[in-house]
């Protein structure tokens, strides 16, 4: 029986309405297993632009270093996307808060439910068994360099940087977690271009051998790109840069049949984020058809690897097969077969799952 | 009844079993529609490095600038990949030659062939229609920017540079071809994080009211990625940046497939290069099974694009269409249904197809 401050963050768009249904089953879940968590809210984003200005506003910060973990939803909104030159962007906010937390390793599981084996556009016998753990690098890359302009504005630059340190400490844990599963590490990079790979695979290839008992491959991103469709279930451990697992994590979505099932651990040295991959989907906002169960996932994820609750985070996990096994669906996850009685909205999905922890 | 002098440049591993079928094919063409095509060969890559210590000879590039069009088979070996400090490699070859040709477009059709509509991991009624024609920048980001490393070493950086100039030139190639097809247009970038994809999405905004008749959308890299397996048939023509565009391309590939039977044009200032997608494919070089099919279909762009030559880029495309009518495959498009006597090697697969034409 533990007491913890979870930090509930929904930020724009969806956000707002999946993370209430994580936060209740973080509720159930402390009512079944006799925990008390206390909660508190804060803005991020364009949530935050609009009321204070600054997409991470100093007050958001200290109750995210103060929390036991955090319980993200989405950031960005349209208006931004279609105005290149805006100053202030909503995905600053998200940036500073993963720097300034030092939430250098993002670790997404791509693990398909089979209820869902049909859900996806590759063919159910290509993906059955596919089980994916992506470390993607999170504080480096050209998200964190210089950036800017020359020649009175006609030509922009990004500067892309990782240090030894940096690799080493993400492709540690990646080795780690290989050594728990099956053992098999990809390291995607770009070596025959990009001297940031070039270092990258360097330092892979150095600490290798203290883990004589994982088996490493080194693959470029576009053969990667190409391989997770073809055979994603030659894959156990995938660790990669930041901008490349970017690409990869989202094309890896459709493995796991709809981007809207998969949740994502931000770690490192501070407070822990957890986060649907999903974004802001201004398109669906507000409608309450939005998918919840990758924020329930995410709520699943913050028990186990913050505080350590396997058993609560695996009754998370259960019911959100069981809710699948019924034959319940958002609308996302359907397909032509689907009964339209059985395709429930945000709330109604939430509501199954809850019943069934 | 024309007279062309064509360079063949096979480079390196699997480069040279296939451009010699896809010389055939051309030999072929000259034959059947009365042109005189000369020729020449030239090394590059690793081929090039042994000879001469240079992955791109000055005597090679001479000969490229002499010659009408360049049929390319691919570079890469590798030694050079698991060897990260590596000062002169395969790969240079191939920049270098884009660089000093100025081939700043590199176009990739993917289309897929009916009869290989089961050879996908995707599902066939995801896939039929699927018609794509990318434009990826092959001249400028992070590929030609400097690069080097900082702190004794401890800290490598690589330089994305694209000025107004160059997207202006790759995007209105991509508006121009979107007129002549489905009048689409989608534009690939990273605009929430990266500079230059601002740089980039402005000037696509700035001159899309020139080209009124033809649709344009923005995506994100990430979201494209995605989007790209879950409804291909969403996409007509998508212009990118140099490093996106290599990334999803490959994607791409599995919407085809198969990397095997996939082309592609680079043209800009100077002489056209034509080559497969696939690379150099050392672990299959030299056993003979090797799919010839995408550097047959490169000479069919080559015999477009460069010669203006249409019915003779058809008769091409045609003959492929019929052998895999008639059932023959390469190895790499064969499934668990094709009868072993129909799986043909790179030379006698390139043999129906000659007979075909
Ligand atoms: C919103 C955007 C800045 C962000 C990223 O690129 O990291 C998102 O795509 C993600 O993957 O979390
Ligand atoms: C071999 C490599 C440098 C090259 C690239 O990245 O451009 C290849 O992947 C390609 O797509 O032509």
């Amino acid at each position: 029986m533990a007491t913890k401050h979870i930090l509930i963050v929904p930020g724009d768009g969806i956000g707002q309405e999946v993370t209430a249904v994580g936060k209740k089953v973080l509720d159930k879940i402390a009512a079944r297993f006799g925990h008390t968590f206390t909660y508190d809210e804060a803005l991020v984003g364009h949530a935050a632009i609009e009321a204070t200005g600054n997409p991470l506003p100093d007050e958001t910060l200290t109750k995210m270093r103060a929390s036991d973990a955090i319980l993200f939803g989405a950031v960005g909104h349209p208006k931004y996307d279609n105005d290149p030159s805006a100053k202030v962007r909503p995905e600053q906010g998200l940036l500073k808060m993963r720097k300034e937390l030092g939430l250098y390793a993002n670790l997404r599981p791509i693990k398909l439910f089979d209820e869902l084996l049909d859900a996806s556009s590759i063919k159910p016998e290509i993906l059955k068994g596919a089980d994916i753990l992506f470390f993607r690098e999170l504080t480096g890359d050209i998200y964190f360099g210089d950036k800017g302009r020359k020649n009175n504005g006609d030509t922009a630059f990004d500067i892309a940087e990782y240090s030894r340190f940096e690799v080493e400490r993400i492709a540690r844990k990646a080795f780690e977690a290989a050594r728990t599963r099956r053992k098999k590490l990809c390291s995607v990079d770009k070596a025959n271009v990009i001297e940031t790979s070039r270092l990258w695979r360097e330092v892979i290839q150095k600490i290798a051998p203290e883990y004589p008992d994982v088996e490493v491959e080194h693959q470029f991103v576009d053969a990667t790109a190409m391989l997770l469709i073809k055979d994603p279930r030659r894959f156990d451990v995938v660790v990669t840069a930041n901008l490349f697992g970017d690409i990869l994590t989202d094309e890896a979505s459709q493995i796991a049949g709809s981007m809207g099932m998969l949740a994502s651990a931000s770690v490192g040295d501070g407070t822990g984020v957890y986060e649907p991959i999903h974004g802001s989907a201004h398109d669906i906002t507000g409608k309450g058809v939005a998918n919840p169960l990758a924020s329930i996932l995410s709520a699943a994820l913050l028990l186990d690897i913050s505080f350590g609750m396997k058993a609560e985070s695996d009754a998370v996990i259960n019911a959100v097969d069981q809710v699948l096994k019924a034959g319940f669906r958002t609308r996302d996850i359907a397909n032509a077969q689907t009964p339209s009685d059985m395709i429930k909205g945000t709330d109604a999905i939430g509501e199954e799952v809850l019943k069934r922890i």
